[in-house]
């Protein structure tokens, strides 16, 4: 079990991740990334890209604004429905999410209550302010999105967007005509999403500026069925841990024993799956689909299953990504606050495309691979990332600084830099080094020693065994490029 | 010369930027990116940060949020000095930016100017609004930030950050400790700024919402001039055109020859010229460095030069980024406001470090690309991107829908698509797909017609010149990549 304030440190002191404006005592809710962490962060957004855009050639990024007028949130819902109950303390004045406090009580989800809930509960269970005991004000609806005014005359209106989702809704327009009508079409978003949340918590799995990767896919069920249908049939046996709504249990079930379900969405589920097992290598064990209950669930989704990961850190299991089908909810509404018509001509009239959105939260995925990947064992502490999304692939050093190994080492490091993310030094004695290394997930060190000036050849330690191989100087980038991309194992080297 | 309206119509139609929310109406100051847009923008984010953080190994990426609390834009003078004058008319109502009318009325660049020069010069020129005629107020100070409570109770104020640098010096000491206290250290952050302009205009050049790539460069001068005069020594012949503060016109000279400025300063000009002519490929004729006189400089930019564009759609000589010797003025303002120690310890005591800032507005960038690549030529509209920034490398076509070559071309496709930007299309005529590809800067077509299916051989076409050369299908991914990174040219293959 890795401990989160173990991790947190290890974060904080190597370059991943701490609380943005420390120096000023930080804000709650508000996260940097430092220089490990950004490359961790640009190299998960590129796999995501690679791997969901790459299921069709009709799904496209966009970059949009994080700022939206007024109107169009107005006809999204979010300016009348976008809100968590809070309550106040009326002693101390404390503000909490009436949710979390029952949760913390009952230890039972709470999120789907309304403010009569809340209340019944508070009563019910006796709840009193956690800071100083005082009895709480009734529960109120208190909206998250920040406000803003644009332009000089304080009468404009906008919002940080709540979610990256709206932006793909407003292009779909310009998008149909630019990719020559074809559908299904896909439009995703990658950018930050802010929610002023009453009380942030967790980390950055709660956070009040956080990032999102979103794919929006319009399609018309009944007409794209087929084409899904055929996709759906090549991994139609991959089998996932799913927790039903009704279920006491997740259990282990091939897709195609999922009856119903149409395979537009359990598509999709199963590429989600995918790139959970396969490209961040999460353990099966330690990911699961959830479907959620009505009560849970949007009104507007008529199918939602969440991926969850279980978090060493932050509690047990914890939502990741969602993949939701949210029908013809979204365009309707912005056809009807925008009066611009959003349907699309078929051979029975015009229709309104349906959506099915795939949602990641990205800092919770980054922190998945942290919270999952980090083993600080009794002997050594390291850090199990993917070959594609550790932060540094390789690092190179000299065994000794003198006799010609730091420029033989260096003109290692000048050839492997060209292609991976490498790094070179030459400071402290070799087992810091490796320790140093092993702590930030580098993948393969390779050392320059005396036999290097003899025969051309050098180390290469694995991060996961902490075995040698030694390999000739010309091979070695070809060597770990294809130890990153999976092409051949450390093993398969070491017995060569 | 390109026209606005022209390009803008091209960039509406085949997906590259177009006003927000357009649905909406837009709202004016943000604008989206489509799907090619977003491409060519990544293309120039990852080519920026390949080019500036290879400079240096110790020129790192962050990652930080948009957010920034009230009292770290208060040390750093924000909240008292981020303003523009504005003036309201007194009969309609509508606000203007003061040096913005001066401008109009003078031609002269009005930026510098405060509350009582506008008011002056208001008087001197006699202006009246340009939308009613009324009478002017009094000019004001207008704050360009965004404000927004942090919190549900009002009671917190942040602000979205109006520049990305600010992020970097927040982080200055905790990553100077991860990078294990090596100095030069350079923090880039790429992301949104956003400045609540009164009257944005000229489209995506000046917007409330933009994004910045910002290199923070910290250094101890007089401690590290030698490491930047031997990076500089293989610069130094560099020829760039310059106008100096006070020059008349832009001449040309090598950077070696300009004996007033330092070499840490003078070898990050060099760099920026070669990003600009080499990596953007802009005409040498067409970019210039203008010094700004001190009247435009902020107090702290001890040298100042911008990086101009003479842009055919927004009239002329316009800064797309800038190199600013901010001196040690930065950490002092943080250090003083957030009461947290940033000196770093030398032979001579503690010192601050001294900050050079290499700034750009991606925005601008951009849209430089477009301006000086769009050819409307009467015969055809094409549009000339560097291969490794247009959002489409190649396209691939049959050149009928029968007889097997729609197979065959996709097959092509496949290979190509694995590395590098491709696209496949059939429908149309193989002119229509001409024009289609030209108009959105695809370097590279490749048709597959009779003759590949007797002798595997296809044409491929290049934008630049319109002619073809007949190469073998298993050539093709190589001889396009080397055309992309500029290793042939395709004269070359022509001549073979």
């Amino acid at each position: 079990m890795t401990d989160r304030e173990e991790l947190e440190s290890m974060c904080k002191r190597r370059g991943f991740i701490w609380q943005s404006a420390e120096i000023y005592g930080g804000e709650a809710g508000f996260y940097d990334y430092g220089h490990l962490g950004a490359r961790l962060l640009d190299n998960w957004k590129r796999e995501w890209k690679e791997f969901f855009l790459g299921l069709d050639e009709n799904y496209q990024v966009i970059h949009t604004p994080s700022i939206h007028p007024y109107r169009v949130l107005e006809a999204s819902g979010h300016v009348d429905h976008f809100s968590d109950v809070m309550v106040r303390c009326e002693r101390c004045g404390s503000s909490f999410r009436g949710d979390q406090l029952v949760e913390e009580e009952t230890g039972e989800n709470a999120e789907w209550m309304g403010k009569e809930e809340i209340s019944e509960k508070i009563l019910e269970l006796d709840l009193s302010c956690p800071d100083c005991g005082g009895t709480f004000s009734e529960p109120e609806d208190f909206n998250m999105m920040f406000q803003l005014d644009i332009g000089p005359t304080g009468e404009k209106k906008g919002f940080l967007r709540p979610e990256t989702a709206q932006s793909a809704y407003l292009n779909f327009r310009r998008e149909f005509r630019a990719l020559r009508k074809k559908m299904p079409m896909g439009l995703a978003t990658i950018g930050s999403a802010f929610r002023n949340e009453i009380s942030p918590r967790r980390g950055v799995y709660r956070m009040r500026e956080f990032q999102q990767a979103e794919l929006q896919i319009f399609f018309l069920p009944g007409i794209h069925d087929d084409i899904y249908e055929a996709k759906f049939e090549e991994i139609k046996d991959t089998k996932v841990r799913i927790k039903r709504a009704e279920a006491e249990e997740a259990k282990e079930i091939e897709l195609q024993d999922i009856e119903d379900i149409p395979a537009f969405y359990l598509y999709h589920l199963g590429e989600m799956y995918r790139f959970a097992s396969e490209v961040m290598d999460l353990d099966p064990k330690e990911i699961r689909f959830r479907e959620l209950p009505s009560e849970e669930r949007a009104f507007y989704n008529k199918i939602h299953f969440d991926l969850e990961v279980d978090f060493d850190t932050i509690g047990g299991w914890k939502e990741i990504s969602g993949l939701h089908y949210r029908s013809d909810h979204d365009l309707k509404q912005h056809q009807e606050g925008s009066n611009t018509k959003l349907s699309v001509p078929t051979d029975n009239g015009r229709k309104i495309p349906h959506v099915i959105e795939l949602s990641y939260g990205i800092d919770r995925n980054i922190w998945a691979l942290l919270d999952k990947g980090y083993h600080p064992d009794d002997d050594r502490a390291w850090l199990d990332l993917p070959g594609r999304l550790t932060p540094r692939q390789v690092a190179v050093f000299p065994l000794v600084r003198k006799d010609g190994l730091p420029e033989k080492s260096r003109e290692v490091y000048d050839v492997l830099d060209d292609d991976l993310l490498a790094h070179w030094e030459k400071s402290g004695s070799i087992g810091k080094r490796y320790a140093r290394n092993d702590e930030v997930g580098t993948r393969y060190c390779v050392t320059i020693d005396y036999d290097t000036l003899e025969d051309d050849t050098v180390t290469i330690r694995d991060v996961e065994s902490t075995e040698q191989i030694r390999v000739s100087i010309d091979e070695i980038d070809e060597i770990i490029e294809g130890l990153i991309e999976g092409e051949k194992s450390f093993q398969y080297h070491q017995k060569s």
